[in-house]
């Protein structure tokens, strides 16, 4: 998917919503633990009762391998399912030597055909251009997370810059704002300013509101962009709403109260 | 594994080889294509040849992740029949908010019952210790990589310390020797002095002597402990040594040469 695409999805749906579809099979509601493959069957009742609401997939990768091969139909099943108008995301923070990468990127874009991967910036250049090479896929690169060992390193540095910052600042020479998006934790709204004086354009994936305790209209103020150039994402709130037969109108319950939110801080920031 | 039984494979063995099983479709010899597990059955093979010569498989996870499900299929295969006594490595490089690396550490710790696996520190402390917490199970660290592009973070910082010696110092109050290894690259040999001076005793991971163009004599004049503390990974250059019938048997002689080198390092360094 291209920029444009996905801007447009975000003013049809007034929603910048991303679901975090990491599915445990010691979460989900019980009965669906005798369906064959009880992963999917939530997965596909979540999409069923939010598509129309959120511009946004990712499923957590965790969560599928922890399952072994079969995680892996599952999860292939899964993205075979969403919708080819919504934007997926394999969160799997990979990052490794140019021909390794490579191959995670072939993985990723070729064999399940997500449109985007979360990226580790550690190992640098050779590590993240590989997944640049795909016409209309992302990268979405780790630049400052929402949890508490953020603090350890992407704030190490000198009097010029951060971690965090020179990552946003060498990444820039590799990608673009059409190929390149960053995550950034919503628990720390007072560094959307900084990081938007570096990257005006680029698209931020902010994990950290709700269970995490960030807070949206914070975001939206110091973070959103004119092409509004975010997307928040939301995965336990969401999709553990309801744990009976109802939980995916539970579910929707939830994310129709994020839209409505959404759709007043689009107003509000003349998007739409 | 604990280090003790890992030392003492060492020295019985004369070798600390780790050979990297990136077993790929487009490498392996044509003629295992019409194998019912291609992948599986070139990964025997070359574990029959080398298994009274090295103390450690490393599979990459790229190259089992690239095949989706069946390539996970053909991982399961390949960590059962391994040797126990044999040290295992997932390279993974994985990283993770605190409930997310614990999902990833019950897949590689329990699912695979992998020894060990490699992680990227850029998330700090939360995504590094739900690994640390299964009993004779290594966290292997990344901290100077044999990349290109690990010039572009990992020498990060200012006058008091670079980035890649935060990490050690830093990782340190979160592990120790007895579960904590760090990954250093064979390129960058002068090195090793610097990162000796702060992990004395832990075991270091060695990648790119080989294809990437370290070299073994000067990594151990630099790197070696008095366990010997270091596992020399080669892939490529082992495991492609030969493409026909005969490949495992090239790989055979490929090790053989590795191993003598080692065991003569070993002798000099007083460690046998």
């Amino acid at each position: 998917m291209n920029k444009k695409d996905l801007i447009q999805q975000i003013k049809q749906k007034q929603s910048f919503l991303c679901i975090g579809l990491d599915a445990d099979l010691t979460k989900i509601p019980s009965h669906l633990l005798k369906e064959k493959d009880p992963i999917f069957e939530f997965n596909k009742q979540i999409i069923d009762a939010t598509k129309d609401l959120c511009v946004a997939y990712k499923p957590n990768l965790a969560f599928y391998e922890s399952l072994g091969a079969s995680g892996w139909e599952s999860l292939k099943k899964t993205i075979e399912y969403i919708p080819k108008d919504i934007f997926t995301i394999a969160d799997a923070k990979r990052g490794d030597i140019g021909n390794t990468s490579k191959m995670y990127a072939k993985a990723f874009f070729e064999t399940f055909n997500f449109d985007s991967i979360t990226v580790a910036p550690y190992m640098g250049e050779d590590s993240v251009t590989p997944f640049l090479e795909f016409k209309n896929k992302w990268v979405i690169l780790l630049a400052l997370t929402s949890n508490k060992g953020a603090d350890d390193f992407q704030f190490f540095g000198n009097e010029k810059e951060q971690l965090f910052e020179k990552v946003l600042k060498q990444s820039k020479k590799w990608g673009n704002d059409e190929n390149l998006m960053y995550v950034v934790g919503a628990t720390r709204p007072a560094m959307f300013t900084k990081i938007r004086k570096l990257v005006p354009d680029n698209f931020l994936l902010v994990p950290g509101v709700g269970t995490q305790g960030g807070n949206l209209s914070e975001v939206c103020k110091y973070g959103m962009n004119k092409d509004c150039g975010l997307l928040i994402n939301s995965s336990r709130g969401i999709i553990y709403a309801g744990n009976d037969k109802n939980f995916a109108k539970k579910s929707r319950e939830e994310v129709l109260k994020i839209q409505k939110e959404m759709a007043i801080l689009l107003t509000n920031f003349k998007i739409i």
